[in-house]
């Protein structure tokens, strides 16, 4: 058996033009929120589970009483427009923990996305520290797999040379190994501070996403759980006034070298 | 050589239905402390050794001045009755130290117990981290590989949908490999708080087993342990009176998210 | 598709009795600085990236919006005197991560250099952390493949037998894997302290190596640099006084067992 | 290239019934000392060398400025007497840094010393460490491949039965693997306490070893480090009265669950 493997649910659906749209678990929880936002909104079918001895050694305990082996699993979403692609989701529980097993599963991913369903643009979601304040009405930063994507996407909001570092994982990866194979895809990331599950940032990334897609969506259950995280944040504020530790700029995104800016250890 | 290999002790037996019941180091020691006990009660015999090099390097020293290579066994009861299933016990001094070498190991088990031993029904038995006060009477949660396995135990005292997170190692990829393979199975949690070794969590996962085994149980020896325990956490609630450090809710178990319950790092 | 490969830039060049010089990620900076100026001074030409699942999952985002996998490169510089070497230069973002990865990668970059750029010199280049305030004038320590390459050097400023403990990674295994194929090679390492990127050291390895290459540099940028660091320096000593924590002597480069000078754990 | 292999030194020589005895890398140095000290007094000739990507990647820097990557060595003592068997030494810088790793690496010892070099009994040679004052007289602890070896070593002063817990590394799974190829061996643990680098612990196992094995030994140098550690030791006491920090029973060893003492994490 192999270590890392798709099984599919049945036969694959025919698919016109799709593009493939990944939020998996990162930073803020951005691109899973947005994704698990989408799979419900239009109630998308799971078409195949990748399961990978590079994920770790969980099994998710169910409400039913069920279990879960931990997995990334891929939904697909009809076009009711003739103008419009077909939707593929990736979402999942967990990200490979070794940085083998990140080149061997999101290299699995994109050749199952090119080679079975015959996709062409991908599209990674994530978050994007910033440190400071919660921004009120988040940017949505970009970097894509070549500068006509990027000049492409310029005009609609997205914010290109800002952000820097790297990427970790799923995210930066895929639209790496798409550019490989000569494929198109963009990396959004909404911006994000110290906060784990980030409604608000991800709003931010569906709402750019949406109008792309032409998808109409509606963001009630997105807009209470904004308006919650806000009310815990105000009171604890209030408890613990000042001593609140602030992540530093970019710490969450930078694996790399800033050697710019640090001379001293 | 294989990475991962299982020695036989001769012969395999001819089993009846059997099913198989593993209790290797985990939280509170439970599944360890139930699988030995019922090892020795009944002198189960030994019939297979497992080896991996997922295992630690690590040699046991024996009281003996001998040595053994760390390894999980295969243990075999015969039922008495013509009624009840015969009874395969896998216990052992560790547990695979990466993910990697989890998913094998365990694969590995599964299909021994399923291609070997004509298996069909596995029991995984492990602790379930609560926070707060020793429980006097630990309840005792379940998780299982179909909605007809978990409803069959639901009139047996065992509680379902309570336990929350993922289950980490042998317990839960055994069951979900089990689940894979077309088997059933479920895991027993027994309820435990900061102890190392609970025997008081282990009796209840004992007892609600050798009913459902049918088998008559003698608990002496842990009642004396129990007692051994509740006497040193008396004196050390005298010594340092409130100062334990008490877990977090459910963090022995949960590898994965609980994002609906954390906004804030 | 291997774990770990080069794709070539078009067709490799032909090369006359090619040196090659591997500046990597590393204490100090040290190494990646100088070859990062040879780059630009000489304006190199890329003519192979190296790829591998052991470096770290991470991609570089861009100033111009776009994304780079991390990776190791090889450059060319072709000599205009009829009396110098060909040079190619290695550089990159990242170091593999595991000791197995460092193996895999470093014999393929020196299997590589050898077979595919006939080439049978290698220079690796790094930093030795001394203990103590800033040197004026580092020194630059060497450890080489023979101790005919040892004598060839001595007379030429370099320090040999100083350096003690072991060099990790890329400096060390490439000269290594060399002397093993029976090539030569020398580790030049510029004495840094506790300077994150030490442009001062690298300057030091950079006269030496530009001299001995026969290459005349250009160093106002790193002068530049110099005096930007030591302005820093001087700021937070006067901020901090004495309060900078100083690493022990050694302690940087030494990854094994310096045994007679530690009694006591 | 295989990921683990052994370099001959040229022909192997023919062996008398030859034993291999094992000091590598490990606590208080105790197994390294015992078989430096061996190669240095009786100038046992180097017949192969391990190397091994499970090793750190790391090239040791020496004192004339040459090179070497880190390895294990097999070194030759051939017996004068017809009485006694010829010695394999073995010794080296490190050990393997994971688990796959050391169980690669020592199952190609054991194999190489059973097949190329025709051996048959193997001592491994380690430290134990026991909380308190330093030992004036340490005692020589010992776990064996059978009964029958326990037994023939229980008259020569060595202690069987009180080491505890696990031995880790090349001590523990050289043996191991010499029991389950039907070979016989035994690991001897001098008595230490927080000495790194313990003369005192090593030379009562070279004593006890040199007896054994028929061999007339100069502890001299052994006796020059024991008082120079002593009078570090005496002038650290001095200094700092009683603020040591003391290491807890069977720390070291210990890898496994000594579940019978402890309750409470």
């Amino acid at each position: 058996m192999d270590d890392t493997y798709i099984k599919l649910n049945g036969e694959l659906p025919k698919l016109k033009t799709p593009v493939l749209i990944v939020g998996l678990p990162g930073i803020g929880s951005v691109g899973k929120i947005v994704v698990e936002h989408l799979k419900k909104e239009f109630k998308a079918k799971k078409v195949a589970t990748l399961y990978s001895n590079h994920f770790p050694h969980q099994v998710a305990m169910l409400k039913n009483g069920g279990i879960r082996l931990v997995n990334n699993r891929f939904y697909v979403l009809k076009s009711k427009s003739k103008k419009t692609s077909d939707i593929v989701l990736l979402t999942g529980d967990v990200q490979a923990m070794t940085s083998e097993g990140q080149y061997e599963v999101n290299r699995m991913i994109v050749d199952f996305f090119r080679n079975q369903l015959q996709g062409s643009f991908i599209y990674t979601l994530g978050g994007y520290n910033i440190s400071g304040s919660v921004a009120q009405n988040p940017r949505v930063f970009g970097n894509a797999t070549s500068l006509s994507t990027v000049n492409k996407f310029r005009s609609k909001g997205i914010v290109f040379g800002e952000s820097k570092g790297t990427i970790l994982g799923s995210a930066g990866l895929i639209i790496a190994f798409a550019k490989m194979n000569g494929m198109e895809g963009i990396c959004l990331m909404g911006e994000t501070t110290f906060i784990d599950v980030d409604h608000r940032a991800a709003k931010a990334v569906l709402e750019l996403l949406a109008k792309e897609l032409g998808l109409k969506i509606d963001t009630k259950n997105l807009d209470k759980m904004i308006e919650k995280t806000a009310q815990t944040l105000k009171e604890l504020e209030q408890q613990i006034a000042t001593s609140i530790p602030m992540p530093q700029p970019g710490l969450g995104n930078t694996g790399g070298d800033n050697r710019t800016t640090s001379y001293i250890r």
